[in-house]
């Protein structure tokens, strides 16, 4: 990659993507394969002048071995020492930085059952740190170019070319031209017009049509909003941008109201395995039944990972013009595809989307219809003439996409 | 390197040096440019039967940049779970794997004193800890070859070059040939041998001299036995190897017994950077004076780390004409260079080198004459033409080493 655009990159992710602040703790997870941006990112870090960063490494190659040879017992067993360090992030609200660059089909032949097994049994113990985390620590979700995800994308070109064409597209899809900054600056500003036009309209429902079969209403919830770019940390009041790139305008939608069919318009990596050319049908705003040429059991193990995950969590628009999918590329990779493409997210809600949300008890939040999920899983839908259309609390339809893109 | 090898060495590393036991936790701890190594290592302790293998990696790049731009304070940090963490090990008594491959002057550069002040701080927190797994965890420290490492043991290959034959100086020094475990076992009969000829001889002092200036005398504790080898895990009396490779046969010294002056044999590379050319005097069991061609200041702090890192806790007697040295080579790396090299170590003394240690009080042992300090740090002094004469307990002279080798 260029070493120049990786630096620019990496002031982006820690100035713009967590905005680490004087006397902050920064948590950065990253694969053992991206030593060229942790490192510049732990430079910019410390001299925005962050108090520690914690660095926490991770290898696809040996996670495979643990959840092929260790037992659910033990993959379901959380040490005590474990619990102290949630609870030290509870405390100290790090912010956090998600490298992503794993090959997206790398844990495949893994047994998704034990996986989900063990996600379920450990997820509880968690839980209530997450409740308290929620919506007040930074975070960013950002990729790396890896030589197996690159080959993914890439399977034409040979191992090193491939590389720096992913990094290429990373940096094209972020912004990140030398000058990256300012120019998030620019889109955060364009992204929050179209919020505020979107939210003028006071819709109640969208309607989705496309010729590839996908006919799908979802309700939305009175009181929430759509948002998109960045967001502020809840107490702190500092703004971050949670997704690197981002291009999407979401929401939260209302619990048990989507009803009808929707196809997939792009591959699902899923914890390391790819569900492809899928279909998802709702009743009384539950997955019901889901088809998929590829992942199918796995996409089954997914929306059962808890009795909530088969409810949608998150309703995204993207224009099929966007500037990512003009590059043409499939990313086996949400952070990028559905950056790409309209989707829907399974599972966990977004509590945020809510006016005013900090005002109201969790219980409350919950009662206007946002979902509680283990699992928050995006996926794409966005197909070229897809159609939405728009119902406003008056019942005027209006219409929001036309042939793929923003009809206004 | 030659793949069949590595797994020769993998397999080595997990059923003689550490020889985790089935159920048992394993802690691997390794840079994270050594996967290859770590995923073999991994296979091997799942087969065996481990419950569970912790991978954490390092990178000493980051590291460079914490000890750089974190303050005093918070490097001297000591979080709550990182007590947690401590207090598991002490429970769960995890075997522990260290694999070194770190550039020998990688942290050339940094703030020592900032390092030394930072571990003084840390040290009281973790000693009560320290103190309960000592002697009881299985442990190995080994090697692995790495691009920087290499290129300093052979400055004039490629560095792919450097890379191979750093690896096959490391299986060679390792006895790994496909037969590995054969190999140790026989080599673990011969040390064995020898500690047994070395032992009843009642030996009281040693008296080193070399043609360098080297004139020192080191006493003995009565009842303490020389060591080499395997040893015995206290509880579990598990059988391990501490280090791979491992040619010495060592004893603990008895505190404040140490005269005279002695030179080094090579250079010592401690906390990431070298101290080279250098000597120690010793007056009533104490370091008095260093003095060093290169990383004086180092070797200062080094013996003050603690107000007993000054004393001796080791003395090692290897062979000039060993297996290492014979391979011509000057690694920069202790595991290697003092299992080639007659040596002595400052700080801790080893507990379990007294006689039926596990009957005596912490209280009693202290009382004996073992060096009690937060370092233990190994140096090689084995010249040449060293000659080493044993007196016993009777007063008799026995030559132990004469022109640099065994003189029986």
């Amino acid at each position: 990659m260029k070493k120049a655009l990786l630096k620019n990159y990496a002031e982006l992710l820690v100035k713009m993507g967590v905005n680490v602040q004087k006397g902050q703790e920064l948590n950065v997870y990253a694969s053992i394969d991206q030593v060229p941006l942790v490192t510049e990112v732990v430079k910019w870090a410390y001299k925005v002048g962050a108090k520690k960063v914690n660095v926490e490494w991770g290898c696809q190659e040996v996670s495979k071995l643990h959840y092929k040879y260790r037992t659910l017992e033990t993959l379901s067993t959380v040490e005590n020492w474990e619990v102290e360090k949630m609870k030290h992030r509870v405390e100290a609200l790090p912010a956090r930085l998600l490298i992503v660059s794993d090959d997206p089909d790398g844990m495949k032949g893994v047994d998704q059952k034990k996986i989900a097994m063990s996600r379920r049994a450990t997820y509880p113990i968690m839980k209530p740190f997450i409740d308290q985390i929620e919506n007040k620590e930074q975070w960013c979700i950002a990729g790396a170019s890896s030589s197996k995800w690159a080959k993914k994308v890439f399977p034409h070109l040979s191992k090193s070319k491939a590389v720096e064409a992913l990094w290429d597209a990373i940096f094209t899809s972020s912004r990140v031209d030398g000058h990256a900054i300012e120019n998030w600056e620019k889109h955060n500003d364009n992204l929050t017009k179209k919020c505020d036009y979107l939210n003028s309209l006071k819709l109640k429902e969208l309607r989705y049509t496309s010729s590839n079969g996908t006919n799908l209403k979802v309700g939305l919830i009175e009181n929430a909003v759509f948002m998109g770019g960045n967001e502020k940390a809840l107490g702190s009041n500092i703004i971050f941008n949670p997704n690197i790139p981002s291009e999407e305008i979401f929401t939260t939608p209302k619990k048990g109201l989507a009803e009808g069919i929707v196809y997939s318009a792009k591959p699902l990596s899923y914890q390391g395995q790819l569900i492809e050319n899928f279909s998802v049908r709702f009743e009384n705003g539950k997955a019901v039944e889901v088809k998929a040429e590829k992942g199918e059991e796995l996409l089954k193990e997914m929306i059962s990972m808890d009795e909530t995950a088969g409810y949608l969590g998150e309703v995204a628009l993207i224009a099929y013009d966007s500037p990512i999918n003009n590059t043409g590329l499939l990313f086996f990779e949400t952070l990028y595809d559905e950056n790409a493409s309209c989707h829907l997210a399974l599972g966990r809600g977004f509590s945020n989307c809510i006016k005013d949300y900090e005002k109201y008890t969790k219980e409350e939040i919950d009662e206007m219809g946002i979902n509680d999920s283990m699992i928050h899983v995006d996926f794409m839908i966005g197909s070229k003439d897809m159609s939405i259309v728009g119902i406003t609390s008056s019942g005027e339809e209006i219409q929001i996409f036309k042939d793929g893109n923003w009809a206004f």
